[in-house]
C-alpha cells in the first residue's frame, strides 16, 4: 500500500494512492485520524485500505505534502555510505552518525526546493527514509524491522557552507523547504528485502548518486537499534538513512543545484521524487 | 508574569505562578488554548494573566512538567561561554555551534534526571532558555528581543560518551528525562536587562558553574538572528543557549551525575530548577 499527506481544494488530507488516482482516505477517516502519522499510531493502516466511501482524486490535481508532515523527530543518519564516508574525507566509526532536522525544513514531491538568499551553495543528498510505526526503545536488530510502517524516497537537501560553520551540521540541514520526502510511503509488505534496492539521484536526467542499499556501513537495523537506545521511537517519526557517495560538493568543480534544475531521487519499488529548484523569495 | 506547565489531579495544565500557588489557568481557557504554546502563538498571554474563575492551587500539590513539553524546536548553542569553550579545547568561530534536541528528552522541576542504562557519564549543563514568541525568519539583532516570550532555566543533561560516539553531539543530547525545563519562564518585563544575571549550577549544593550571562560568545540577539537565518523560529521553540565552564567531564577526576545527586540550576530574577537525579530502571 501507498500512502500519501496531500492538499486537494484547500484542504490538507491524507489518502492511499491506486494507480494515477488518490483516495482521499483522510476525509472519510477524518474524525478517528486527522493525519497519516495517527492513523500510523493507532496501527490502523487496514482501515485505510477498507475505508469505505472515499472520494477518488486524479494524482494531477493534487500539491504532494511530505509524507509525514509533523514528525516528532526526523533523524538523520550521516556519512553510512562508504562511498561517501571516502569522498568527505572522515574516519571510520563504531556507530552511526545521527543530526537532526526539523519538521518545518520539509517539502513535498513536485514541490520546489529553495536555494535560501545566504546562500549558493545548495546540494542534494539521495536517501531511503524509514517511517516508524511501532514506538519502542532499546529495539534489538532481530525485531527493529516490526517497528517499521514504511518506506520513502528522502533528499536530505543540504546548504554547506551553512552545515560547515560550526562541526555540528544542524544549520546547513534545516534551511526551509529543503527536505523534501515523497511521493509516498511503501508499507514493507510491497518493498521486499532492502539490500538489492538501488537508489539512485539525478540532476537535469544526468545520474549523479547511484548505489545499492546493502551498500549501507549501518543497515536499517542497526540504525533502529542505536537510535532506539538514546532515543524513544514513536510513530511517525523518521529516519533519513542516509547518502551514497556522489554529493555535489565533492566534485571538481562542484556541482550546486541552481534555479531551473530538476532533481530526482529514485529508489526501487519504493518510488520517484522529483523536485525542481527555485530561489527563496519571500522573507 | 511567570508561566508553567503542570499536571495536577490527573490533568495536564499550564498556569501563572503567584507565591506559593498557581492559577489554573489552563482549565479556565481549555478551549481557546490548549497549552502554553497555544496561548504564546496567540499573543494572548495578558488574557492568562486576567482569566476570569481559575482555580488556584497550591505549588506543593503539583507535579511540574517541562516549561513547554511540545516545543517544534528545541535549538542548544554548544561552547558559547568562553571558559567551556576553552576547556573543551574547542577553536574560536564565527558563528554560534547548534545542535537539536528533541522534545521527548525534556523534564520538568523537581523530577529525576534520568541516568541510561548504557552510559555512566551523565553530565550536567546550567544553561539560560530562550522562549520564543513571535515567529520570525532573518530577524535582524535589533529586533531579535522582541521575538522573546519569555526566559527560563534549563538543564541541558548530557551523556558524554555518546555524545563522542561521533562528531554529532545528537545522541548524547537526548536520552529521555536529560532535559529539565522550569520551573516556569518568566516575562521579559520582569527579567530586564540579561546582561548581569548570574547563572549558578549546583551539585549537592557544592558551586560547579557560576557565570555572568554576558559572559557569552554569541549573546541572545545574535542566537536569535542566526538561528532564524536557517529556520524560521515558531511561537513556543526554545533556544537553550549555551552552558559555562566548569561541565563534570572535564574535572579531574570527573564528576559524574549518580543517583541521589541533586543538581540545581540556578538564574537571577529567572528561577531556580532543581532535579534529582535517579538510574532509568523500565526499558
Amino acid at each position: 500500500m501507498k500512502l500519501a499527506t496531500f492538499r486537494h481544494g484547500g484542504t490538507t488530507s491524507w489518502g492511499v494512492v491506486e494507480g494515477d488516482t488518490i483516495l482521499d482516505t483522510g476525509a472519510a477517516l477524518r474524525d478517528r485520524f486527522p493525519d497519516l502519522k495517527s492513523v500510523i499510531a493507532a496501527g490502523a493502516l487496514d482501515a485505510a485500505r477498507d475505508a469505505a466511501g472515499a472520494a477518488r482524486i486524479a494524482l494531477s490535481e493534487i500539491t504532494w505534502l511530505p509524507v509525514i508532515p509533523n514528525p516528532d523527530k526526523i533523524l538523520c543518519v550521516g556519512l553510512n555510505y562508504e562511498t561517501h564516508r571516502k569522498e568527505t574525507g572522515r574516519s571510520e566509526v563504531e556507530n552511526p552518525t545521527i543530526f537532526a532536522r526539523y519538521a518545518n525544513s520539509q517539502t513535498g514531491h513536485l514541490a520546489p526546493i529553495l536555494r535560501p538568499r545566504v546562500s549558493q551553495d545548495l546540494d542534494f543528498e539521495g536517501e531511503l527514509a524509514v517511517i516508524i510505526g511501532r514506538p519502542g526503545r532499546y529495539v534489538s536488530k532481530a525485531d527493529a524491522l516490526a517497528h517499521v510502517a514504511g518506506y520513502a524516497c528522502y533528499n536530505d537537501g543540504s546548504v554547506r557552507d551553512w552545515q560547515r560553520h560550526t562541526h555540528q551540521f544542524t544549520p546547513g540541514k534545516n534551511f526551509p523547504e529543503t527536505g523534501a520526502f515523497g511521493p509516498w510511503m511503501v508499507t514493507p509488505d510491497e518493498v521486499g528485502d532492502l539490500a538489492r534496492l538501488r537508489l539512485q539521484t539525478r540532476v537535469n536526467g544526468q545520474v549523479v548518486q547511484d548505489a545499492l542499499i546493502e551498500q549501507m556501513i549501518f543497515d536499517v537495523p542497526r540504525q533502529i537499534e542505536y537510535c532506539s537506545a538514546f532515543t524513544r521511537l514513536e510513530p511517525g517519526d523518521v529516519i533519513a538513512t542516509g547518502t551514497p557517495g556522489g554529493v555535489g560538493a565533492k566534485r571538481q568543480p562542484p556541482l550546486w543545484l541552481k534555479p531551473g534544475d530538476t532533481v530526482e531521487v529514485e529508489i526501487d519499488r519504493v518510488g520517484l521524487l522529483r523536485n525542481s529548484v527555485a530561489d527563496e523569495t519571500a522573507g
